[in-house]
């Protein structure tokens, strides 16, 4: 058995707000210093953690990333892995030994060390179990396994059996907080089988898997919320090429991450543009484009907070038409305005007005079945 | 400039009380997580001190023990440094960066954290600027420099501008605080000239440095007394070749440190024979010699933790003699009963009743006139 471990709870928040007590802006080379700094909150508990496994009767040993040489990139506060020596991790389980590895953090080439960025021990973890060519990664977090939607807004919402990559990466991205992203990408790509359940009882959660025949069965297999986007309209833009292209570029390259776009039929020569982007980087983002395109000032520029973007996800998508179409009916028939859409080849999301998120979570849910578990193959 | 820095105030007790609360007594081969944890301690230390210095305008990085090589023995929670590798400190400063490294912390050869036990950032860096051959190692401090005895129990005490080694670790190992005893021992053998100074101001401090000629005309460069050891008196023991060592062999092999032995000229085959120990092993050595000498425990074991350790330091001693004469003089104009004494080649110390203990350094400190300065050379 190998385990990763986390920070204690509110201890990466803790290291880095002392690190911002004596520095507020530290520049991208003092980065490095923030994994210094943040990478010591993991350190802690491989060591209370192996412990706690001795205290309990067994034997154990911890390891740092450095330790079993997690090798990165040089990113620091978002790197990303390269490669995992397993030479001393299989020391450790030759020895009966319990490896203890802390999550989140790695070295570069050089020895620097780095982290991984928000939610990496997830990512560790898969990467871990892929190095060692392990049966199964087991994720213990909060919640007791991938649900059909927000139990919080859905009491119908039913916790998933099987889940697969794909499925798992929408989801993911679309506001299911269950796994980081990155960690299902590196299953997916190395074909790692995950299975995160409770840390706080043994019921079995839910398996996130290699896409299977059965299901693509089912239509929809999860619907989410996001509320965290707002949106930007651009009124009256000249419809000439490279225009999006000198929209886009500062937000590019401030790093705001711009999600659905839509671009309405021109009429003499200019166009709407309307898009979305982090409702934490809306203020700037109007800020750059005034700079950047001055005769945008005038034409006007409309935003809007106060949206969701609701979504339906589903491997069985791709093999069964019409799911667009019956999600709009849903909608239409509770009198939801749907503001846009954006489509992927298993997933379909509509920006609603941010009232009606819940709503449209729980028609949407119902109208899809996903209170009703499919019929065992 | 190569920093080297200690955990914030208060921080290795707080991770190490995290560790007592899993596990309140690890096994000696789980030692090796207490370091894991309590070296993080010093690793944030690093990383805060660095961006410190990038906030105020310099340029800096952080080494943990184990990015420079300080390699030591693998004696978990107490190590001994063997080598440092100051080349990656050396690209550093050919950079122009301030090199901010971990006290209190190194690998062993296999890579395991270790630590060098309390006090030890100031053996870190010591060696540190050994390896480097360095002109001096300011060691900061919460007192200015080292005084002629403790300034809260004699008002006339005076900071003594330069001490040697060999004084230096006669008062550190009888209490006084300022410098780690191994930091001292480090420093003698490899030539590092000291400079103790404080934290808070740019006053001189004191420079520990090898011995000099006009040290040997002060007689005596410094009065301690220490509180923290008990005494123990065994009557009749049986006077017989190897009885001491049955006696001590069980102390020693649990740790326990006897500082002062006196044995009583010998009555009809039987002798008393008194010791010191630390007052907080007094309980456990006394039930050790009952077990290992059931013999003892009818003839009468006394003990007392009510003694203070006085002792009068410094080179001059080796020169002058009658410098034991007077100590005793002194003492018993004032009516002090001497129950013990010990002497070394340049300190003595005498065992008093601890309610004595800051009379007896007061007229010492005037006895030997320490309150006034030598006059220089």
């Amino acid at each position: 058995m190998v385990v990763i471990v986390s920070a204690m709870s509110g201890e990466t928040n803790r290291l880095l707000a002392l690190a911002k007590q004596v520095n507020d802006d530290p520049p991208p080379e003092y980065e490095r210093e923030l994994d210094v700094i943040a990478s010591t909150g993991e350190q802690v508990s491989v060591g209370l953690v192996t412990l706690a496994i001795q205290k309990a009767g067994g034997q154990a040993q911890s390891f740092t990333g450095g330790q079993v040489r997690i090798v990165t990139d040089s990113a620091f506060t978002r790197a990303r892995i390269k490669s995992i020596d397993g030479q001393k991790i299989h020391e450790a389980l030759r020895a009966g030994k319990i490896a203890v590895v802390a999550g989140f953090q790695g070295i570069d080439d050089d020895g620097n060390i780095t982290t991984l960025g928000r939610g990496g021990s997830d990512t560790s973890g898969v990467a871990i179990a892929a190095a060692l060519k392990a049966d199964t990664c087991e994720i213990y977090t909060d919640v007791d396994g991938v649900y059909t939607t927000d139990p919080n807004i859905c009491p119908g919402a039913r916790k998933v059996a099987r889940v697969s990559y794909e499925e798992m990466l929408e989801l993911a991205s679309l506001g299911a907080k269950v796994l980081q992203i990155r960690s299902v990408e590196f299953a997916m790509k190395y074909g790692v089988k995950i299975h995160v359940r409770s840390s706080f009882n043994d019921n079995e959660g839910t398996w996130v898997v290699p896409e299977e025949k059965q299901m693509e069965d089912v239509l929809v297999a999860g619907v989410t919320a996001a509320r965290d986007e707002a949106k930007v309209t651009l009124i009256g833009v000249p419809d000439k090429p490279g225009i999006a292209a000198k929209i886009f570029r500062p937000l590019s390259d401030h790093g705001i991450v711009v999600d659905m776009i839509i671009q309405n039929i021109s009429e003499a020569g200019r166009t709407d543009l309307t898009f979305t982007v982090p409702r934490s980087d809306l203020k700037r983002s109007v800020e750059l484009i005034k700079s950047t395109l001055p005769e945008m000032a005038e034409a006007g520029i409309k935003t809007d907070d106060h949206i969701a973007k609701v979504s339906v996800v589903g491997v069985g998508m791709r093999s069964h038409a019409g799911v667009a179409q019956r999600m709009f009916e849903i909608l239409a028939a509770e009198g939801i305005n749907i503001l846009m859409i954006s489509t992927s080849e298993i997933k379909i999301s509509v920006v609603v007005e941010a009232k009606y998120a819940e709503l449209a979570v729980r028609v949407l849910h119902d109208g899809f079945g996903l209170g009703v578990a499919p019929a065992s193959p």
